[in-house]
């Protein structure tokens, strides 16, 4: 490090920030089938090689991005009740696993090292809302999960139609009858 | 047709069964990383050209077969009883894709132009258990589906360990419970 403001990793950290940015703005403006090594490395000021070396491949690449939009911007949204804030949330998530940003997510996303992220990131997500309520009788996280992440994930991957929201609903209140 | 005793289409499905065939022995000798057409193409007797000509590319055969896998091979075991069935199926289905054969056909089967061709044959399989008990109150086969294969599905895709055998039980009696 030659000055004293940049936090050591800073370099390389910022080389990487800037290559997840060019992959999402490419995967914004066109086709994931016309996104490629060359092109993301000239939005991002960068080589080739510098990509090769640190991910191996395109779909390693595309897996981290994914990974890392998985991670979600904001707490879940605070309704006042546990009812009321598991079905935002589920309402949410089918809504964004369900575009097609989502879509290409799930999928890239089983190319990464760790695929198994994302149920943490969904179980921290639900255990948020749990603790709101510690003197509720509620499901735990796994069975919530098992209930209404699951089902919208399959039938984006396996199904013709995305999770009726009827269905969800059903399925939410299965969950907190339990 | 040169022989009469064929059926018209027989050589090309001919020819597309040694090509599966070549697929699955392959799969199961080695690593699939390491599985190329030209392998495929040795085992089956045929040139690369015939299977880049008819699939396109390996993934697009890979999932070719994973579908024609993901086909049962029969009907439902027949227990007797409505719970008994779903159980059996349940757990059936639990251990076969939790398999490393399973594991693969999962994610190589997304690569097909029809992946939702998966709910189509878990939604058939179930409906045949369900028509077998006529008088009884049950679910529809959609519920069933998000209650019971999703979740085996989600769990062996996205997180570090497969559903556990309790929650599936549990699954079971919830779907049979409304």
């Amino acid at each position: 490090m030659t000055t004293p403001t940049l936090r050591p990793g800073g370099r390389s950290a910022r080389v990487q920030e800037s290559i997840h940015s060019a992959v999402r703005e490419l995967l914004e403006e066109q086709d994931r089938a016309s996104v490629t090594v060359p092109l993301i490395a000239a939005r991002a000021g960068v080589t080739p090689s510098t990509i090769y070396r640190r991910w191996g491949d395109l779909s390693a690449l595309l897996a981290d991005v994914a990974l890392a939009r998985m991670q979600p911007d904001n707490e879940p949204i605070n309704t006042g009740s546990l009812r009321g804030d598991i079905t935002t949330w589920a309402e949410q998530y089918l809504d964004e696993m369900t575009s097609e940003p989502g879509r290409c997510m799930l999928r890239d996303v089983q190319a990464a090292l760790k695929p198994s992220y994302c149920a943490t990131i969904i179980g921290s997500q639900l255990q948020t809302i749990l603790d709101r309520y510690p003197d509720e009788p509620k499901p735990d996280v796994y069975h919530l999960t098992n209930l209404i992440a699951a089902p919208t994930v399959f039938r984006i991957l396996f199904s013709e139609a995305p999770l009726e929201i009827e269905e969800l609903h059903r399925l939410v209140e299965i969950a907190l009858s339990q």
